[in-house]
Protein backbone atom coordinates (compact mmCIF):
# COMPACT_ATOMS: atom_id res chain seq x y z
CA UNK A 1 0.00 0.00 0.00
CA UNK A 2 1.12 3.54 -0.98
CA UNK A 3 2.57 5.71 1.96
CA UNK A 4 0.42 8.24 0.16
CA UNK A 5 -3.16 6.84 0.71
CA UNK A 6 -5.02 8.97 2.78
CA UNK A 7 -5.25 7.42 6.63
CA UNK A 8 -9.09 7.50 7.85
CA UNK A 9 -10.04 7.46 11.40
CA UNK A 10 -13.43 6.20 12.23
CA UNK A 11 -15.62 6.53 15.16
CA UNK A 12 -18.79 7.21 16.46
CA UNK A 13 -20.68 7.34 19.89
CA UNK A 14 -23.49 3.99 19.51
CA UNK A 15 -21.03 2.13 19.74
CA UNK A 16 -19.04 -0.25 16.62
CA UNK A 17 -21.83 -2.53 16.39
CA UNK A 18 -24.64 0.17 15.38
CA UNK A 19 -25.53 0.23 11.39
CA UNK A 20 -24.55 3.73 11.06
CA UNK A 21 -20.72 2.96 11.92
CA UNK A 22 -20.82 -0.11 9.23
CA UNK A 23 -22.61 2.18 6.73
CA UNK A 24 -19.95 5.16 7.25
CA UNK A 25 -16.78 3.02 6.68
CA UNK A 26 -18.68 1.02 3.54
CA UNK A 27 -18.78 4.87 2.34
CA UNK A 28 -15.23 5.24 3.21
CA UNK A 29 -13.99 2.44 1.70
CA UNK A 30 -11.42 3.62 -1.55
CA UNK A 31 -10.67 6.89 -0.17
CA UNK A 32 -7.65 5.92 2.10
CA UNK A 33 -6.45 3.27 4.29
CA UNK A 34 -9.48 3.01 7.16
CA UNK A 35 -8.69 2.67 11.00
CA UNK A 36 -12.04 1.72 13.32
CA UNK A 37 -11.86 2.89 16.67
CA UNK A 38 -15.71 2.93 18.36
CA UNK A 39 -16.49 2.55 21.80
CA UNK A 40 -17.61 -1.30 22.47
CA UNK A 41 -20.78 -0.02 24.21
CA UNK A 42 -23.42 3.30 23.76
CA UNK A 43 -21.56 6.67 24.73
CA UNK A 44 -24.29 8.78 23.28
CA UNK A 45 -24.99 11.88 25.15
CA UNK A 46 -21.23 11.89 26.27
CA UNK A 47 -19.93 14.85 24.77
CA UNK A 48 -16.41 15.15 25.03
CA UNK A 49 -16.17 13.57 28.47
CA UNK A 50 -12.70 11.69 29.27
CA UNK A 51 -11.98 8.52 31.36
CA UNK A 52 -9.45 9.77 34.03
CA UNK A 53 -10.29 7.61 37.35
CA UNK A 54 -10.17 4.40 35.59
CA UNK A 55 -8.24 2.65 32.68
CA UNK A 56 -9.16 2.04 29.43
CA UNK A 57 -9.07 -0.92 27.32
CA UNK A 58 -9.07 -1.58 23.14
CA UNK A 59 -8.95 -4.39 21.30
CA UNK A 60 -8.75 -5.20 17.62
CA UNK A 61 -11.44 -7.25 16.30
CA UNK A 62 -11.34 -7.08 12.48
CA UNK A 63 -8.84 -6.47 9.88
CA UNK A 64 -8.82 -6.80 6.73
CA UNK A 65 -6.93 -5.06 3.42
CA UNK A 66 -7.08 -1.78 4.28
CA UNK A 67 -9.20 -1.58 7.49
CA UNK A 68 -8.32 -2.44 10.94
CA UNK A 69 -10.97 -2.09 13.54
CA UNK A 70 -10.98 -2.10 17.40
CA UNK A 71 -12.88 -1.79 19.79
CA UNK A 72 -12.51 0.30 23.00
CA UNK A 73 -14.04 0.30 26.56
CA UNK A 74 -13.86 4.39 26.79
CA UNK A 75 -16.20 7.29 25.53
CA UNK A 76 -16.11 8.83 22.15
CA UNK A 77 -13.25 11.38 22.52
CA UNK A 78 -10.78 8.78 24.65
CA UNK A 79 -11.17 6.61 21.67
CA UNK A 80 -10.41 9.67 19.54
CA UNK A 81 -7.45 10.62 22.08
CA UNK A 82 -6.14 6.66 22.70
CA UNK A 83 -5.96 5.80 18.72
CA UNK A 84 -4.26 8.81 17.81
CA UNK A 85 -1.89 8.51 20.86
CA UNK A 86 -1.20 5.08 20.86
CA UNK A 87 -2.53 2.84 17.95
CA UNK A 88 -1.94 4.51 14.66
CA UNK A 89 1.94 5.07 13.29
CA UNK A 90 0.70 8.21 11.27
CA UNK A 91 -1.32 11.30 11.43
CA UNK A 92 -4.57 10.62 10.05
CA UNK A 93 -5.87 13.00 7.25
CA UNK A 94 -9.10 13.05 7.94
CA UNK A 95 -11.63 11.93 10.99
CA UNK A 96 -15.22 10.83 10.87
CA UNK A 97 -17.90 10.04 13.13
CA UNK A 98 -21.00 8.27 13.36
CA UNK A 99 -23.19 8.56 10.94
CA UNK A 100 -25.18 8.86 14.37
CA UNK A 101 -28.53 7.35 14.98
CA UNK A 102 -30.72 10.46 15.42
CA UNK A 103 -30.53 14.24 14.68
CA UNK A 104 -27.34 16.50 16.80
CA UNK A 105 -28.26 19.60 14.73
CA UNK A 106 -28.96 22.88 16.87
CA UNK A 107 -28.01 22.69 20.36
CA UNK A 108 -27.03 19.00 20.83
CA UNK A 109 -23.44 19.58 19.07
CA UNK A 110 -23.29 20.48 23.52
CA UNK A 111 -23.98 16.55 23.98
CA UNK A 112 -22.87 14.66 21.39
CA UNK A 113 -20.49 11.98 21.75
CA UNK A 114 -20.15 11.98 17.62
CA UNK A 115 -19.91 15.85 16.97
CA UNK A 116 -17.49 15.64 20.15
CA UNK A 117 -15.21 12.87 18.31
CA UNK A 118 -15.04 15.44 15.63
CA UNK A 119 -14.13 17.97 18.03
CA UNK A 120 -11.42 16.59 19.49
CA UNK A 121 -10.10 15.26 15.76
CA UNK A 122 -9.96 19.04 15.50
CA UNK A 123 -7.71 19.22 18.55
CA UNK A 124 -5.44 17.32 17.13
CA UNK A 125 -5.40 19.46 14.21
CA UNK A 126 -7.08 16.55 11.81
CA UNK A 127 -9.83 17.99 9.54
CA UNK A 128 -12.91 15.95 10.81
CA UNK A 129 -16.38 15.68 10.20
CA UNK A 130 -19.45 14.13 12.16
CA UNK A 131 -22.54 12.76 10.66
CA UNK A 132 -25.69 12.48 11.88
CA UNK A 133 -29.32 10.74 9.97
CA UNK A 134 -32.14 12.21 11.37
CA UNK A 135 -33.60 8.57 12.55
CA UNK A 136 -32.48 6.77 15.78
CA UNK A 137 -33.79 3.50 14.88
CA UNK A 138 -31.03 0.64 14.82
CA UNK A 139 -31.93 -0.10 11.29
CA UNK A 140 -31.88 2.88 9.82
CA UNK A 141 -31.43 3.72 5.51
CA UNK A 142 -28.17 5.14 5.51
CA UNK A 143 -28.41 5.34 1.39
CA UNK A 144 -28.49 9.01 1.01
CA UNK A 145 -26.08 9.41 4.25
CA UNK A 146 -23.56 7.80 2.38
CA UNK A 147 -23.58 9.16 -0.81
CA UNK A 148 -23.61 12.74 1.67
CA UNK A 149 -20.58 11.05 3.49
CA UNK A 150 -18.65 10.26 0.93
CA UNK A 151 -19.04 13.61 -1.19
CA UNK A 152 -17.97 15.24 1.77
CA UNK A 153 -15.21 12.85 3.32
CA UNK A 154 -13.71 13.84 -0.63
CA UNK A 155 -14.05 17.22 -0.53
CA UNK A 156 -12.64 17.40 2.93
CA UNK A 157 -9.39 15.24 2.02
CA UNK A 158 -8.61 17.43 -0.57
CA UNK A 159 -9.31 20.81 0.45
CA UNK A 160 -8.46 20.11 4.33
CA UNK A 161 -10.69 22.59 6.50
CA UNK A 162 -9.20 25.68 8.46
CA UNK A 163 -7.40 25.21 11.56
CA UNK A 164 -9.86 25.42 14.49
CA UNK A 165 -13.13 24.00 12.75
CA UNK A 166 -14.53 20.62 11.79
CA UNK A 167 -17.41 20.14 10.08
CA UNK A 168 -21.20 19.01 11.64
CA UNK A 169 -23.41 17.29 9.01
CA UNK A 170 -26.64 15.92 9.45
CA UNK A 171 -28.86 14.76 6.83
CA UNK A 172 -32.61 14.16 6.95
CA UNK A 173 -34.65 11.39 6.23
CA UNK A 174 -35.75 10.46 2.15
CA UNK A 175 -34.66 12.23 -0.54
CA UNK A 176 -31.79 14.75 0.25
CA UNK A 177 -32.21 17.94 -1.85
CA UNK A 178 -28.92 18.68 -1.79
CA UNK A 179 -26.37 19.94 0.93
CA UNK A 180 -26.70 23.44 2.58
CA UNK A 181 -24.10 25.17 4.65
CA UNK A 182 -25.72 26.95 7.41
CA UNK A 183 -25.90 28.05 11.24
CA UNK A 184 -26.48 25.95 14.47
CA UNK A 185 -29.96 26.80 15.24
CA UNK A 186 -30.46 28.57 18.74
CA UNK A 187 -32.66 26.92 21.29
CA UNK A 188 -33.38 24.43 23.95
CA UNK A 189 -34.97 21.65 25.05
CA UNK A 190 -37.53 21.93 27.51
CA UNK A 191 -39.60 19.73 29.84
CA UNK A 192 -36.39 17.55 30.20
CA UNK A 193 -37.70 15.10 32.65
CA UNK A 194 -40.12 13.00 33.65
CA UNK A 195 -41.06 12.27 37.17
CA UNK A 196 -41.51 7.94 37.99
CA UNK A 197 -40.62 5.49 40.52
CA UNK A 198 -38.15 2.55 40.97
CA UNK A 199 -39.05 -0.67 41.82
CA UNK A 200 -39.59 0.00 45.38
CA UNK A 201 -41.33 3.20 45.16
CA UNK A 202 -38.31 5.97 45.22
CA UNK A 203 -38.60 8.65 43.26
CA UNK A 204 -36.58 9.18 39.87
CA UNK A 205 -35.98 11.29 36.58
CA UNK A 206 -36.24 10.24 32.98
CA UNK A 207 -34.71 12.38 30.64
CA UNK A 208 -37.02 13.30 27.84
CA UNK A 209 -38.53 16.58 26.65
CA UNK A 210 -38.72 18.45 23.13
CA UNK A 211 -36.52 21.39 21.07
CA UNK A 212 -37.72 24.56 21.41
CA UNK A 213 -36.50 26.46 18.77
CA UNK A 214 -36.01 30.71 19.53
CA UNK A 215 -35.06 31.13 15.82
CA UNK A 216 -38.19 32.14 12.91
CA UNK A 217 -38.49 30.61 9.37
CA UNK A 218 -35.78 33.61 8.05
CA UNK A 219 -32.94 32.15 9.71
CA UNK A 220 -31.95 29.49 7.21
CA UNK A 221 -30.40 27.73 10.31
CA UNK A 222 -29.48 23.69 10.36
CA UNK A 223 -33.12 22.96 11.79
CA UNK A 224 -34.55 25.05 8.73
CA UNK A 225 -32.29 22.84 6.14
CA UNK A 226 -33.49 19.72 7.56
CA UNK A 227 -36.94 20.55 7.75
CA UNK A 228 -36.73 21.36 3.91
CA UNK A 229 -34.87 18.26 2.90
CA UNK A 230 -31.37 19.61 2.85
CA UNK A 231 -28.42 18.21 4.71
CA UNK A 232 -27.39 20.27 6.82
CA UNK A 233 -23.44 21.53 7.42
CA UNK A 234 -22.11 23.57 10.13
CA UNK A 235 -18.80 24.77 10.87
CA UNK A 236 -17.98 24.43 13.94
CA UNK A 237 -15.38 26.32 15.83
CA UNK A 238 -13.57 24.71 19.03
CA UNK A 239 -12.01 27.29 20.72
CA UNK A 240 -14.98 29.03 22.34
CA UNK A 241 -13.60 32.70 23.49
CA UNK A 242 -16.47 35.22 23.16
CA UNK A 243 -13.51 37.74 21.77
CA UNK A 244 -15.80 40.94 21.01
CA UNK A 245 -17.10 40.63 24.60
CA UNK A 246 -13.20 40.75 25.70
CA UNK A 247 -13.12 44.62 25.33
CA UNK A 248 -16.47 45.47 26.76
CA UNK A 249 -15.68 42.94 30.12
CA UNK A 250 -12.04 44.88 30.60
CA UNK A 251 -14.26 48.08 31.54
CA UNK A 252 -15.72 46.54 34.39
CA UNK A 253 -14.34 48.06 37.52
CA UNK A 254 -13.31 44.94 39.72
CA UNK B 1 -37.47 36.36 52.63
CA UNK B 2 -37.84 38.94 49.89
CA UNK B 3 -39.15 37.55 47.01
CA UNK B 4 -36.30 40.24 45.33
CA UNK B 5 -33.20 38.09 46.78
CA UNK B 6 -31.58 36.81 43.68
CA UNK B 7 -31.47 33.05 43.61
CA UNK B 8 -28.64 31.58 43.04
CA UNK B 9 -27.63 27.84 41.55
CA UNK B 10 -24.45 26.72 43.05
CA UNK B 11 -22.83 23.12 41.46
CA UNK B 12 -19.95 21.78 40.71
CA UNK B 13 -17.86 18.24 38.80
CA UNK B 14 -16.09 17.54 42.13
CA UNK B 15 -18.97 16.43 43.93
CA UNK B 16 -21.01 17.90 47.44
CA UNK B 17 -18.33 17.03 49.51
CA UNK B 18 -15.37 18.27 47.85
CA UNK B 19 -13.94 21.60 49.67
CA UNK B 20 -14.20 23.68 46.56
CA UNK B 21 -18.49 23.82 46.60
CA UNK B 22 -17.95 24.48 50.34
CA UNK B 23 -16.33 27.37 50.18
CA UNK B 24 -18.03 28.73 47.35
CA UNK B 25 -21.49 28.50 48.95
CA UNK B 26 -19.74 30.38 51.78
CA UNK B 27 -18.71 32.87 49.30
CA UNK B 28 -22.09 33.46 48.30
CA UNK B 29 -23.69 33.60 51.23
CA UNK B 30 -25.74 37.22 51.48
CA UNK B 31 -25.72 37.21 48.23
CA UNK B 32 -29.30 35.86 48.09
CA UNK B 33 -31.08 32.72 48.38
CA UNK B 34 -28.47 29.73 47.84
CA UNK B 35 -29.76 26.41 46.16
CA UNK B 36 -26.47 23.45 46.18
CA UNK B 37 -27.58 20.84 43.39
CA UNK B 38 -24.59 19.18 43.35
CA UNK B 39 -23.33 15.34 42.12
CA UNK B 40 -23.41 12.70 44.78
CA UNK B 41 -19.99 11.58 43.43
CA UNK B 42 -17.04 12.59 41.29
CA UNK B 43 -17.51 13.81 38.01
CA UNK B 44 -14.36 15.56 36.48
CA UNK B 45 -13.90 15.35 33.11
CA UNK B 46 -17.45 14.97 32.27
CA UNK B 47 -17.68 17.35 29.92
CA UNK B 48 -21.23 18.42 28.92
CA UNK B 49 -22.32 14.56 29.32
CA UNK B 50 -26.04 13.81 29.78
CA UNK B 51 -27.64 10.73 31.35
CA UNK B 52 -30.37 9.46 29.09
CA UNK B 53 -30.16 5.02 29.14
CA UNK B 54 -30.48 5.52 33.22
CA UNK B 55 -32.82 7.44 35.04
CA UNK B 56 -31.31 10.03 37.95
CA UNK B 57 -32.02 10.47 41.61
CA UNK B 58 -32.09 13.35 43.92
CA UNK B 59 -32.38 14.36 47.28
CA UNK B 60 -31.92 17.29 49.87
CA UNK B 61 -29.07 16.58 52.22
CA UNK B 62 -29.10 20.08 54.21
CA UNK B 63 -31.39 22.91 55.14
CA UNK B 64 -31.04 26.48 56.64
CA UNK B 65 -32.35 29.71 56.40
CA UNK B 66 -31.53 31.01 52.68
CA UNK B 67 -29.52 27.79 51.17
CA UNK B 68 -31.46 23.69 50.81
CA UNK B 69 -28.44 21.71 49.33
CA UNK B 70 -29.27 18.53 46.82
CA UNK B 71 -27.17 16.06 46.00
CA UNK B 72 -27.60 14.16 42.51
CA UNK B 73 -26.61 10.96 40.95
CA UNK B 74 -26.20 12.48 37.62
CA UNK B 75 -23.62 14.54 35.71
CA UNK B 76 -22.64 18.42 36.64
CA UNK B 77 -25.32 19.18 33.19
CA UNK B 78 -27.82 16.56 34.54
CA UNK B 79 -28.09 19.03 37.98
CA UNK B 80 -28.29 21.82 36.31
CA UNK B 81 -30.88 20.64 34.14
CA UNK B 82 -32.64 18.84 36.77
CA UNK B 83 -32.70 21.37 39.64
CA UNK B 84 -34.07 24.17 36.93
CA UNK B 85 -36.67 21.61 35.44
CA UNK B 86 -38.32 19.71 38.52
CA UNK B 87 -36.51 21.94 42.02
CA UNK B 88 -36.88 25.92 41.62
CA UNK B 89 -39.73 28.10 41.60
CA UNK B 90 -38.23 30.71 40.11
CA UNK B 91 -35.90 31.14 37.50
CA UNK B 92 -32.02 31.89 39.17
CA UNK B 93 -30.26 35.15 38.66
CA UNK B 94 -27.11 33.39 38.76
CA UNK B 95 -25.46 29.72 38.72
CA UNK B 96 -22.00 29.40 39.52
CA UNK B 97 -20.42 26.33 39.22
CA UNK B 98 -17.16 24.58 41.35
CA UNK B 99 -14.82 25.76 42.71
CA UNK B 100 -12.98 23.21 40.81
CA UNK B 101 -9.92 21.76 42.45
CA UNK B 102 -7.51 22.17 39.52
CA UNK B 103 -7.23 24.30 36.77
CA UNK B 104 -9.90 24.33 33.49
CA UNK B 105 -8.23 27.09 31.41
CA UNK B 106 -7.13 26.55 28.26
CA UNK B 107 -8.88 23.72 26.28
CA UNK B 108 -10.04 22.35 29.51
CA UNK B 109 -13.35 24.04 28.67
CA UNK B 110 -14.22 21.29 26.26
CA UNK B 111 -13.56 18.36 28.70
CA UNK B 112 -14.55 19.69 32.20
CA UNK B 113 -17.89 19.36 34.09
CA UNK B 114 -16.98 22.86 35.83
CA UNK B 115 -17.14 25.05 32.69
CA UNK B 116 -19.88 22.73 31.11
CA UNK B 117 -22.16 23.28 34.13
CA UNK B 118 -21.85 26.97 33.69
CA UNK B 119 -22.50 26.88 29.58
CA UNK B 120 -25.68 24.63 30.60
CA UNK B 121 -26.68 27.74 33.03
CA UNK B 122 -26.03 29.94 29.93
CA UNK B 123 -28.15 27.67 27.68
CA UNK B 124 -31.20 28.42 30.60
CA UNK B 125 -30.28 31.78 29.53
CA UNK B 126 -29.07 32.66 33.41
CA UNK B 127 -25.65 34.30 33.86
CA UNK B 128 -23.43 31.96 35.05
CA UNK B 129 -19.75 31.42 36.05
CA UNK B 130 -17.24 28.56 36.28
CA UNK B 131 -14.68 29.00 39.06
CA UNK B 132 -11.14 26.71 39.20
CA UNK B 133 -8.30 27.22 41.48
CA UNK B 134 -4.98 25.73 40.62
CA UNK B 135 -4.93 23.57 43.10
CA UNK B 136 -5.91 19.83 42.72
CA UNK B 137 -5.54 18.81 46.14
CA UNK B 138 -8.60 18.23 48.58
CA UNK B 139 -7.61 20.48 51.34
CA UNK B 140 -6.62 23.78 48.69
CA UNK B 141 -6.60 27.35 50.36
CA UNK B 142 -9.55 28.68 48.84
CA UNK B 143 -9.22 32.33 50.82
CA UNK B 144 -8.30 34.00 47.67
CA UNK B 145 -10.84 32.44 45.12
CA UNK B 146 -13.38 33.09 47.42
CA UNK B 147 -12.79 36.94 47.37
CA UNK B 148 -12.54 36.82 43.49
CA UNK B 149 -15.63 34.58 43.27
CA UNK B 150 -17.63 36.82 45.16
CA UNK B 151 -16.54 40.28 43.75
CA UNK B 152 -17.58 38.32 40.31
CA UNK B 153 -21.00 37.01 41.26
CA UNK B 154 -21.73 40.46 42.57
CA UNK B 155 -20.37 41.97 39.37
CA UNK B 156 -22.51 39.65 37.61
CA UNK B 157 -25.67 40.22 39.45
CA UNK B 158 -25.42 43.56 38.94
CA UNK B 159 -24.90 43.86 35.30
CA UNK B 160 -25.80 40.40 34.22
CA UNK B 161 -23.98 39.08 30.63
CA UNK B 162 -24.98 39.29 27.22
CA UNK B 163 -27.21 35.92 25.89
CA UNK B 164 -25.02 33.08 24.94
CA UNK B 165 -21.98 33.78 26.93
CA UNK B 166 -20.70 32.44 30.34
CA UNK B 167 -17.28 32.88 32.32
CA UNK B 168 -14.81 30.63 32.63
CA UNK B 169 -12.47 32.16 35.87
CA UNK B 170 -9.25 30.32 36.78
CA UNK B 171 -7.41 31.82 40.24
CA UNK B 172 -3.79 30.78 40.77
CA UNK B 173 -1.88 29.66 43.73
CA UNK B 174 -1.28 32.25 46.23
CA UNK B 175 -1.03 35.99 46.09
CA UNK B 176 -3.81 37.33 43.15
CA UNK B 177 -2.53 40.69 41.47
CA UNK B 178 -5.79 41.11 40.12
CA UNK B 179 -8.44 39.96 37.86
CA UNK B 180 -7.88 39.98 33.68
CA UNK B 181 -10.21 39.60 31.16
CA UNK B 182 -8.11 37.07 28.63
CA UNK B 183 -8.54 34.57 26.13
CA UNK B 184 -8.70 30.74 25.80
CA UNK B 185 -5.04 29.72 25.22
CA UNK B 186 -4.87 27.92 22.13
CA UNK B 187 -2.61 24.11 22.52
CA UNK B 188 -3.75 20.79 23.36
CA UNK B 189 -2.73 17.69 25.50
CA UNK B 190 0.33 15.37 24.73
CA UNK B 191 1.56 11.68 25.94
CA UNK B 192 -1.92 10.97 27.03
CA UNK B 193 -1.83 8.17 28.09
CA UNK B 194 0.40 5.41 30.08
CA UNK B 195 0.65 1.79 29.01
CA UNK B 196 0.28 -0.49 31.71
CA UNK B 197 -1.04 -4.23 32.84
CA UNK B 198 -4.13 -4.75 34.76
CA UNK B 199 -4.32 -7.45 37.61
CA UNK B 200 -4.18 -10.46 35.38
CA UNK B 201 -1.54 -8.87 33.01
CA UNK B 202 -3.65 -7.49 30.68
CA UNK B 203 -3.58 -4.38 29.00
CA UNK B 204 -4.92 -1.23 29.83
CA UNK B 205 -4.05 2.46 29.48
CA UNK B 206 -4.37 5.62 31.45
CA UNK B 207 -5.02 9.09 30.80
CA UNK B 208 -1.96 11.02 32.01
CA UNK B 209 -0.38 13.70 29.65
CA UNK B 210 1.18 17.49 29.58
CA UNK B 211 -0.22 20.77 28.15
CA UNK B 212 1.46 21.80 25.22
CA UNK B 213 0.95 25.82 24.47
CA UNK B 214 0.65 26.49 21.20
CA UNK B 215 0.89 30.36 21.72
CA UNK B 216 3.50 32.81 22.72
CA UNK B 217 4.01 34.97 25.46
CA UNK B 218 2.57 37.69 23.76
CA UNK B 219 -0.81 36.61 23.49
CA UNK B 220 -1.59 37.57 27.66
CA UNK B 221 -4.25 34.55 27.04
CA UNK B 222 -5.20 32.54 29.94
CA UNK B 223 -2.45 30.83 31.17
CA UNK B 224 0.20 33.71 30.74
CA UNK B 225 -2.35 35.83 33.01
CA UNK B 226 -2.32 32.87 35.43
CA UNK B 227 1.30 32.52 35.19
CA UNK B 228 1.67 35.91 35.84
CA UNK B 229 -0.56 35.71 38.69
CA UNK B 230 -3.86 37.13 37.88
CA UNK B 231 -7.06 35.77 37.83
CA UNK B 232 -7.71 34.76 34.20
CA UNK B 233 -11.46 35.37 33.10
CA UNK B 234 -12.59 34.23 29.80
CA UNK B 235 -15.93 34.54 28.02
CA UNK B 236 -17.21 31.34 27.15
CA UNK B 237 -19.66 31.46 23.83
CA UNK B 238 -22.17 28.43 23.75
CA UNK B 239 -23.05 28.89 19.42
CA UNK B 240 -20.02 26.91 18.21
CA UNK B 241 -21.02 28.35 14.72
CA UNK B 242 -17.73 29.69 12.63
CA UNK B 243 -19.90 31.97 11.02
CA UNK B 244 -16.87 33.72 9.18
CA UNK B 245 -16.11 30.50 7.63
CA UNK B 246 -19.52 30.13 6.12
CA UNK B 247 -19.22 32.10 2.83
CA UNK B 248 -16.02 30.42 2.34
CA UNK B 249 -17.78 26.89 2.58
CA UNK B 250 -20.90 28.04 0.28
CA UNK B 251 -18.38 28.33 -2.43
CA UNK B 252 -17.77 24.35 -2.61
CA UNK B 253 -19.09 22.38 -5.47
CA UNK B 254 -20.77 19.83 -3.72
Amino acid sequence: MSKEKPLILITNDDGYQAKGIKELTEAMKGLGEIIVFAPDSHQSGMSSAITTSFPIRARQYHQEEGLTSYMCSGTPVDCVKLALNMFVNRKPDLVVSGVNHGSNAGISVLYSGTVAAAIEGCVFDIPSIAFSLCDFTPDADFTTTKVVARKLAQKVLKEGLPKGVCLNVNVPVGEVKGIRMTTQTQGKWVNEYQRSKDGIDREIFWMTGNFENWETENEKNDEWALANGYAAVVPVKIDMTAYDLIRELKEWEL
